[in-house]
């Protein structure tokens, strides 16, 4: 017999009754029945069933295992008495008999943390004892989601006709955004690697190098101040390059795989087929966000038009300065001064004055009745047009927010969240789907000068000419998003491949063609060398399947990840270097004082 | 029509004949026939031969057009003459008559290396305009052959039962024998992370957290001064991990991926289906090496009782001090005292001083007559015991090498696979696998102490009972490595999962616990909460590719290599950091003079 199992923990039912086998696992859990022991034996596979009884040659060693031992078993299968199955479990039909044991490995002292439960602990506690967290049934069940999440990504992305291509990890620097990981050489002291932020510059090479299709599942480091949904330090990407495409061909490439993931891991949960394409500043319009929940029906509305010269002076007021708006965020089923209210103490959390609001209500004669404070001042006109225009009626409500939009779009964003799920119009048991495109090149900063607004590599609409003879504010770029319940899945764009263009395209952000080329020479170089034109895009995988398994908190769905302090508490790190390491490296840590 | 194509390069056919299409790649090549034009268009996918006339409006455009410039061809489909046709491709039986030409990636200046005809470029120019290098047909090629491979054993490790986990990049340092690369932290000023050697700790984390059997095509960070067959800074292994396994189980595992791929992707050369398990000794013993070359059929023997006390006073003398003996390399068909002499000059480049032989001849009289000097020193009877016991005959040979075995044995390897390679006795069509096993887990170090010898990780065999009753340098380790032609492509073990066992194992090569807690921490202690008995192996995915490319140079089969003072002249790494990155790291580079 094999040393240490003839069957795995799910492999045994009642076709092997009779049968002498040999099991190993952990204990899940031991239960004495007075002279009789059951013990939950439980491996990758299941768990079976182990049972002895004081005939049993096993018996002593068997009163000694405690939980989280693992044990080898050897015994006879039987089958159980009917009123024992378990119908839920492949073995629940069958135990074994217990004749002997050996133990393989014990536990020292108290567990940390238990296996069997799931009770809740500190994040701190199951980090540290990471080992015996993973053993629990949800992150056992979370890593294998994401094991074969990325397997079926990369099988689909090769069905499409991708190649997988992995590009270097110690490298340049790329900057995107974030900050890099440097890492120091050795052989060139007082020089730095750093760890791509992203494999931007050598997914746009491959593609100059003549490769179609390219994919990867990539690891990125960006060294990042903590937040709770994303890692310090590294995460993976579904990585894409495509040459001679545009926009509506990588969107035709991605949907397919995208959308195929979400109904093969999605349990059940609706998903969206048609695929909308929202211009970014309706997005914003509409949603107060460019990657807004479409399983929210609600879709905000300007209405600065009934405010005008009203008798709501607020508004009025306001609607004098340039680049102000008044929106309504329609709320159906809404309508009573005790939603009204919530919404407007959510409002003030949100640090605004409060939430202007109107609700339609059955008045005693039968009538339609407009209340709130806003009805009264802009009169019964004004009311019956926002009411007419967005289609509301007794029951429901809107409300309003009123200045410019850059700074009140987020707080109603996030109003729209609140009243979608607070009236339970948002669905709960689906992924809806959407492209926003037409993302704007550039972007005014805080001091008044021109920047790019978002991928600084994207192909500007209109090419050249635009850049050269538009204001730059008004020039929009192929950069896309895939949103998905409120998250963005996916960013992309069809690439800048021309050098003259980008050049340009970095002249009119400020940085001259020496900067160019200091900072992103290698690729500008292979641009003058026949490059053909490209996009892409790329998904975060961690997010994808933090969506698929319904948690918040990315950390359920990586198997070794860092705390929020960018520690790893099971191997200790950072840590101290040798004082002979930093000698290699030629470098001093400069202590705290100076 | 598409922006940029109705077909690609490989995708016309005789059956398109008279369609309107439109293709976009690479000019792989121009030819001018006085007034009519080639071009052959290059893609990713294949070529298309192109031709235009004084008549065709895009002939103008088309004479201006250069090696290497991405453009985008309109024009209709023509059956080639019938003596033209090329079967090769599977566009040969067509041309396209171009009728219109877009630009849609020029070349500047000229181009530093030329893609079309493979001509040899020095590796410097070669990795500096990379992404010209791999448009060439071999670079292309090998870079697929890599993709394939790795989604290859990607699907076959599945097809086992193995699950694939990413492990962390940005981590603790995990000590392999080779130096760490690290990552200065942020967040903790003067702390560092480092980049894994290995992911073995990990994937011994994952077995003790209760997954079955691991695997990854995870990357490996090695700061290792250069050396020309390895990547300076880090590569890409196979890595593999299983629970409640004996060594069988892991070459039973192993086996069918390994032959499999080299079956798959091997070009028909011949691959072995019984992969002998031969001690780490005997290795040395018969080969010379713990990686042997068993294409090539030529084993020694140690033919010391032969020269004990007989008249070949070099030997007998060396065979009086403790631990000498003389080995014999068999040469079949090698005799002639041509061939005597060359590998005695082999010897001498090798730095001994000479190789003693024998060599047997066809006396005049039609005896078989021995000639050497050495036959004549030990005389007639024990010259033919040895050629009995070799089973050499006239036109034979044996070499003679003794001493330490330690010191002789790697020479008389490396005359083994010259004697092999010039007598034409290695095959050269084959894959040959072995699995050498029974590893020492101590050795002695120069300085005398016990040290490990390979994996201080593996489990001793004989466990505790050996560690605390057996000479040290008596032990063997369960630890295995697989030979393929000479190289090492798999290492693994059986890994000591045992606590007590783990302690004791280090105090004999002089590490007090204290020391194996803090050098391996993290995994010391998941020991102490349950592990079961794990082993596994990890194969380096370069080396696969290079053999099964057939090249010696690992920068053919990686994508953007580094060249061997590890600095990618692409991107320009390493590279001097900012000042502000240097503060934020609270760092200080030290001059080169101090």
């Amino acid at each position: 017999m094999h040393a240490y199992r003839s069957h795995t923990c799910a492999g045994l039912n009642k076709a092997n009754v009779g049968e002498t086998v040999r099991l190993s696992g952990w204990v899940h859990r031991v239960r004495d029945h007075g002279g009789v022991l059951f013990i939950d034996l439980r491996d990758h596979y299941g768990i079976t069933q182990v049972l002895a009884d004081s005939d049993s040659p096993a018996f002593a060693a068997l009163e000694k295992v405690r939980s989280e031992w693992v044990v080898r078993i050897d015994g006879r299968v039987k089958a159980r008495d009917e009123s024992l199955v378990n119908s839920k479990i492949p073995t629940g039909g069958i135990e074994v008999y217990a004749t002997g044991v050996e133990v393989l490995g014990a536990v020292e002292g108290e567990l940390p943390l238990p296996v069997f439960g799931e009770t809740e602990y500190p994040e701190e506690t199951r980090l540290t004892y990471r080992f015996l967290d993973l053993r629990r049934q949800g992150m056992h069940d979370n890593m294998m989601l994401r094991s074969n999440v990325v397997r079926w990504l990369r099988n689909n992305m090769w069905d499409q006709g991708f190649t997988e291509f992995q590009t270097p990890i110690i490298t340049a620097s790329s900057p995107e955004g974030a900050r890099d990981f440097l890492v120091p050489s050795r052989l060139h002291p007082g020089k730095f690697y750093a760890l791509p932020q992203a494999p931007q510059q050598f997914k746009q090479l491959i593609q100059v190098a003549g490769f179609d299709r390219y994919f990867q599942i990539a690891p990125c480091f960006r060294d990042e101040d903590p937040r709770a949904d994303r890692s310090p330090t590294d995460f993976y990407q579904l990585d894409v390059e495509m040459s001679f495409v545009t926009q509506e061909d990588v969107f035709a490439a991605v949907q397919p795989v995208i959308q195929g993931l979400f109904e093969h891991f999605g349990k059940g949960r609706k998903v969206d087929t048609e695929w909308p394409q929202i211009a970014y500043r309706d997005a914003l319009k509409w949603y107060g966000s460019d990657k807004p929940d479409l399983r929210n029906p609600i879709r905000m509305v300007e209405v600065s038009e009934h405010f005008r010269g009203s008798g709501f002076a607020i508004f009025a007021n306001l609607l004098e300065n340039e680049g102000t708006e008044v929106r309504a965020i329609p709320a159906p089923t809404g309508g009573s001064r005790k939603f009204a209210d919530r919404m407007n103490a959510f409002a003030q959390k949100e640090g605004l004055p409060g939430m202007g609001y109107i609700f339609w209500r059955k008045a005693e004669d039968g009538s339609t009745e407009a209340a709130g404070p806003i009805a009264k001042a802009i009169g019964a006109e004004r009311t019956e047009a926002i009411r007419s225009e967005l289609g509301l009626d007794v029951g429901d409500a809107v409300f309003f927010l009123g200045g410019k939009p850059e700074v009140f779009e987020g707080v109603a964003g996030r109003a729209r969240n609140e009243i979608g799920r607070e009236l339970g119009l948002t669905e709960t048991d689906s992924f809806r789907f959407a492209w926003i495109v037409d993302f704007p090149m550039y972007e005014k900063t805080d001091d008044g000068k021109i920047d790019f607004s978002h991928n600084p590599f994207s192909m500007p609409q209109g090419g050249l000419e635009a850049l050269t003879s538009k204001d730059p504010l008004d020039i929009y770029a192929y950069q896309y998003d895939l949103a998905c319940n409120g998250y963005e899945l996916i960013s992309g764009g069809i690439r800048n491949h021309k050098p003259e263009i980008m050049y340009k395209a970095f002249e009119l952000a400020g940085y001259p063609n020496s900067e160019v080329d200091k900072r992103f020479g290698g690729m500008v170089k292979a641009f003058k060398y026949g490059a053909p034109p490209h996009g892409g895009c790329a998904a975060g995988i961690d997010r994808l399947v933090m969506l698929l398994a319904d948690t918040t908190n990315i950390r359920e769905v990586i198997m070794f990840p860092m705390n929020q302090r960018a520690e790893d508490l099971l191997m200790n790190a950072p840590s101290d270097p040798t004082n002979e390491q930093l000698r290699e490296l030629r470098l001093r840590v400069i202590p705290k004082e100076s």
